[in-house]
């Protein structure tokens, strides 16, 4: 059995100027490896229309999924809806289960309903609502896309809501062997052992600390067995 | 005068499993943005040769300049360097410059400069090597693609050894205002003002502190006068 694949687009001009620094990519990441979908690109586009929807074609055709983050509050700036309707085809407007969500929050509240908040209610059609229980304005579905706020915990909360109705595949295990000697060292035998073993994936990391190498080897795949073997290969090799 | 623009392609497997973060990304965002160059886009791709080789080909012909992150060690998994001379249609081979660098390198540390040390030699035809002064091993621009190791001190070094030969536009200047209301409420008046300076990007990143909703607006341009005149505006509004 093979993994489900994903890709993530991240709208934000803030990231790309540097203002800010996303940490979504890095949570979505870690759910997706639990439950065995294998997040296979990432990318992240300014807050422009044609970028976004050349993206979402791009990635939605490649992928089991794509996550989208970021673009979909009540401010001019918030233009994700619109670009996730045109790249799939789709009509958006004021969809009135939303409104009626946004309504109620809004009463309880005692804050008016204005037409910027409404914006918030401008799904596609066809689309399935993203439950936010932090802010209720909605997140959706629309065919393989996940469109989500850019706020982290709302984030988060909605990948909550999103990944129990999506099927994974066998969770993608890592194991990883910390070596005190540097890539040059230990890559000859290192890139040997990977060759024997084809379904793993096995990658090196280098780092410095206190001005002397040291490499971080992981071994990724999804047959445990195998995991475990080739580990033990590694540990006897450099352990 | 209008911004050179970029993108960057992190090469990581590591981030896309989540067992790292990027911070390289945040980095040369940062550097760009104080020296004029407006990254655009960045994307994060797997270590797999034709994923790394379309993805050059797209970025490189679609922004002034593309950075690259990651995979130009020993190791097996580091097949930067051959996939961009292949997008870029350059032969590729263990250049002599690069291996009298790293075999000096290898003769003082008294370590042997082996066959996965001499992969890090490997730097395609008609490229210009990227001085790196933490490890040696050179990075290199081939066309407007500039290729740099992912340890991110290294790939530190190596943007301070780039940035100065390439041309960068008037300072992008940025100007932020923190409001303690929510962007629904704000939404309106913000937009009508974003409207009336059409040469600048204004953008509202919500945030909840506490329970209660605030927003950072945030003001982007390149004319420092219109820049605080907008911000003039801002302050007046909801200062």
């Amino acid at each position: 059995m093979t993994n489900p694949t994903a890709a993530m687009l991240v709208i934000g001009d803030e990231i790309l100027s540097g203002r800010t620094r996303d940490s979504n990519m890095h949570y979505l990441a870690n759910e997706l490896t639990r439950i065995g979908i294998a997040l296979r690109e990432v990318r992240i586009v300014a807050d422009v229309h044609v970028e976004i929807v050349a993206a979402v074609r791009a990635l939605a055709g490649q992928y089991t999924h794509l996550f989208t983050s970021g673009g979909i509050g009540p401010t001019h700036d918030d233009i994700t809806a619109d670009a996730v309707a045109e790249a799939m085809g789709a009509a958006i407007g004021h969809r009135a289960d939303a409104m009626a969500l946004l309504q109620a929050h809004y009463d309880r509240a005692g804050l008016p309903f204005n037409e910027a908040r409404q914006r918030m209610a401008r799904i596609p059609d066809g689309a399935t609502l993203i439950d936010n229980p932090v802010s209720t304005a909605p997140g959706f579905t629309i065919g393989n896309v996940h469109v989500m706020a850019g706020v982290p915990n709302i984030f988060q909360a909605m990948v909550a809501s999103v990944l129990p109705k999506l099927t994974g595949g066998p969770p993608l295990l890592s194991q990883s062997l910390r070596v005190n000697r540097g890539e040059g060292e230990i890559a000859t035998e290192f890139g040997a052992l990977a060759a024997e073993f084809p379904d793993l994936s096995m990658g090196s990391y280098p780092f410095i600390q206190n001005g002397a190498h040291g490499t971080n080897l992981v071994i990724r795949g999804t047959d445990a067995v195998q995991v475990d073997l080739a580990m033990q290969r590694l540990q006897r090799l450099f352990g």
